[in-house]
């Protein structure tokens, strides 16, 4: 990770006054408590899992000592600010240092996450006596926080939200309404869990009549059930009723699903990180195994390690080639947020690159899931290797936080078209500038703009939806390909750039071939 | 199936003597079976598992009648000749009617599918009082069958196998090793179970020395443990243990792994129909869920059938082309098959079409299931969907019977170059004549062919190797294009053809790119 960033331009930048020796204290402490404290829960997260008694949620057993050790070191506020009781740091750090703990127990570190993700979205909304209540408890985890958006009839169609928020005559609000899939909803880590609220206040149709509120578990707060998953068994996924729950305004009437957007690029930044975490974890399990593994060679003698033989060593070098740019990729979009707020360049730009590093992280994690199983063989189908649980945990990482399908619309109708390219500008100047003395770069980079160029002129808006998602692969090939200069001439860089524009030239023919049905 | 089975050219000659009506009567009367018998057992089947009990397995309760219902109907020798109890039906119809068990319920049917396979070997290779004794037991379903083969230190290498034969003054056998991943190694479905074993005989190296065995259940046979799997719970996996069991030849002494080939194919063929099983039941759940669920649209009207949207519409286009091009291909190999006794060019393209439908029913099974959980999103994720449980299950089609690494191998290296391009002169000779009014899908089998001529002479075979799975999957590209031409002008075919040769292109440049690492 200190090597990707390095390699990455604006890190100088990001880091702002954070020196070598304190980066390496962190990172090391991260990965120390990662393996250490966080990656002994995996197992038993999976196996022992969630459970809902009585009306409230239990989650494993060890899961509550992990938790004060992460709460005691800090870490929980790394990225928020020091006057808020966090660490200051980058969001570049939380980056780098994330997919450690997500490696370590995805299932686990999604109680975290949600929490502090609620940090960063009340620290920018909150009027200052909540604020300051609030932020760094988070900070310090003495109290959790959840994201309530999605409804039965509400899920990508924020719009249909139900949720009603009544005005009291105390300046204080009530809400009504069942919210699902919320993660860590309910839980026996801490008493006072801070749910962040979409909830509907006006007559406005759509997203506009929303506004955001906290309200606090306690009276009119129920947790109804917590969903039976294919993974992510030690993280609960609640259904919560709200019955004329106390609530309180955060920001602005109607402006709820605005004021999201810290909460929301926090939120996709922390699925890049799962997704690299998951596949960090499944390479190396699938590397070693290569190594270890003896298989074929001459009858006559001792088998060999199968990571002699050419089609093993091409599986692995598919999945490091991916992690590798992946990594790239994630520091970039991170170190491009950090840099936002006095930058509308790289705002635009972080904007543009946030679908794309949330649903190629999900995906980066689900395939070297499958492809490390293909390594293994028949172990890797069984228990006996986290690889299984770390496939059925990855799989709704292209879900939750936005399906691909959202991520592509996002992507292409929004970020591209919606700005009137001037992202997709920002984008196209710095990749042309990185990969000037890279032509095999380059020319991919060129084959993505001419296309986008086209695309851009498609007036049936239907169609446009229709070519999303491959839009959505294309800048993904593109994007890798720019970076990949920052690793020229490694095995890895060179894997990709073989086929990238080939696999640049198929998205492509995807996304302008006809409509079908 | 009908409709796929009228539009393959060899289904006219492979069908023999079945007529229509019966052609109708059993595949309704399969599709009732499935549905009404076999489907039930299917969330039983994972729930409650195979459970491995003082030294017994025993399997989930619902499975003893359905598999007493199945034996009743003959269905356990539809493709087993007349002559031994068996309907004598071609593997065609075995091809048309096994994914519909498959879809109902993949882990009982695993413990149809060895039997079967051992039936048609036991057919070909075991001396008359072997073969009058267990074929018709097996087709019968009064016993079943096994298939031995793996080793702890021999999974892909099979000619590492170590299980010794001794023979007996007797001029019977005695066997002594470890098998492991046996499916339905042990059951408590019936009492005599035949286990089809390949153990070493002489001192030949590798696979020379290794011959065939029936040994069955009792003194000398222990099974010490099941596997915990990742999906197929309710399908035991068995390690069992061999010492000095009495064992018969089958067939010539050092002749066992080329006797086995009849076995191998159906035991493809059977995975073939899994993957299109699965890959049926994740469609029709998405489609289904597509036009139920309902969100999106004007705000300010109700929200409408997701299926409306551009995006979800991709999607399951993407998932019914792939699906609708594999049916041909399943059946197109099965008829191959049917007709190679009679016909040398078959015979070899059959060999050749093996690894493709055997792979690429994996991939589609997988793939298939995991883009229905996306059309889904959140609660595709959850157990209130069986398309969590089809992803589970389906990982590891593309492991048994040969990974997919196995199956690159054998396409390019044995079933391509080792037989001198004669099976692949077979393909472009039928696929030319099909596709000559067909320009586009013409174009892809021709730049296959040129790809294909180009690889075969590459000197260094550790190059060729790394190729393999390359070319694996350009030649199934290819063999779909030739195939679209079947269904030309749906929908279906369209939406593959109009990216296929730049799929094509991508393959062949990840074949010919440089070797890495």
């Amino acid at each position: 990770m200190r090597d990707a960033l390095s390699r990455t331009p604006n890190w100088s930048r990001a880091r702002g006054a954070l020196d070598d020796a304190t980066l390496d204290s962190i990172l090391t402490e991260a990965a120390k408590v990662a393996e250490q404290v966080v990656a002994p829960l995996d197992i038993p997260a999976d196996r022992e899992g969630a459970r809902f008694e009585d009306g409230r949620v239990r989650v494993p057993e060890a899961y509550h000592a992990a938790f004060d050790t992460l709460a005691e070191g800090g870490w929980m506020g790394l990225e928020v600010s020091e006057e808020l009781g966090g660490m200051g740091m980058p969001l570049a750090l939380y980056a780098a240092s994330g997919p450690m703990f997500d490696r370590a127990c995805p299932a686990f570190n999604m109680a975290v996450v949600s929490t502090r993700s609620a940090a960063l979205l009340l620290t920018d909304w909150a009027a200052p006596e909540i604020r300051d209540d609030w932020v760094p408890a988070l900070a310090a985890g003495e109290r959790s926080a959840t994201i309530c958006i999605s409804e039965p009839g509400a899920g990508s169609d924020v719009g249909r939200i139900r949720t009603r928020a009544v005005p009291q005559p105390d300046g204080s609000w009530r809400v009504s309404g069942q919210k699902i899939w919320i993660s860590f909803g309910d839980h026996d880590l801490r008493e006072r869990i801070g749910h962040c609220l979409l909830a509907r206040t006006g007559d406005a149709p759509g997203t506009r009549g929303l506004s955001l509120f906290l309200v606090e578990r306690g009276p009119g707060v129920t947790c109804e059930r917590i969903e039976e998953k294919m993974g992510l068994h030690g993280s609960p996924t609640c259904a919560l009723q709200f019955e004329d729950a106390p609530a309180r305004l955060i920001g602005e009437e109607g402006r709820g699903l605005p004021q999201m957007f810290s909460m929301i690029r926090h939120m996709r930044l922390s699925v890049a990180c799962q997704g690299l975490g998951a596949a960090l974890k499944c390479y190396d399990v699938a590397a070693q195994h290569a190594q270890d593994r003896r298989q074929g060679g001459n009858p006559k003698e001792p088998p060999v390690a199968i990571f002699t033989h050419p089609d093993v060593r091409r599986q692995l070098i598919e999945m490091k080639s991916a992690i590798d740019l992946y990594r790239l990729a994630l520091l970039e979009a991170a170190c491009s947020a950090d840099l936002s707020a006095g930058d509308e360049d790289l705002a635009r730009f972080t904007a543009w690159m946030l679908p794309l590093i949330k649903n190629f992280g999900a995906e980066l994690a689900f395939d070297t899931a499958a492809k490390s199983i293909l390594v293994l063989g028949g172990a890797g189908f069984t228990r006996d290797y986290p690889l299984e649980q770390s496939l059925r945990d990855s799989r709704v990482y292209a879900i939750y936080e936005g399906t691909t399908g959202m991520q592509g619309q996002d992507f292409f109708l929004r970020q591209t078209l919606g700005d009137g390219g001037k992202a997709l500008g920002v984008f196209l100047t710095r990749a042309r500038a990185e990969c000037a003395g890279h032509p095999e770069a380059l020319a991919v980079v060129e084959s993505f703009a001419a296309f986008i160029a086209r695309a851009a002129t498609e007036p049936d808006r239907n169609r446009q939806a229709w070519m999303a998602d491959g839009v959505l692969r294309a800048g993904w090939v593109a994007v890798q390909a720019w970076l990949s200069c920052r690793i020229a001439g490694t095995p890895e860089a060179r894997h990709f750039l073989a086929a990238a524009p080939a696999l640049m030239a198929f998205h492509i023919a995807k996304a302008e071939a006809p409509m079908q049905a």
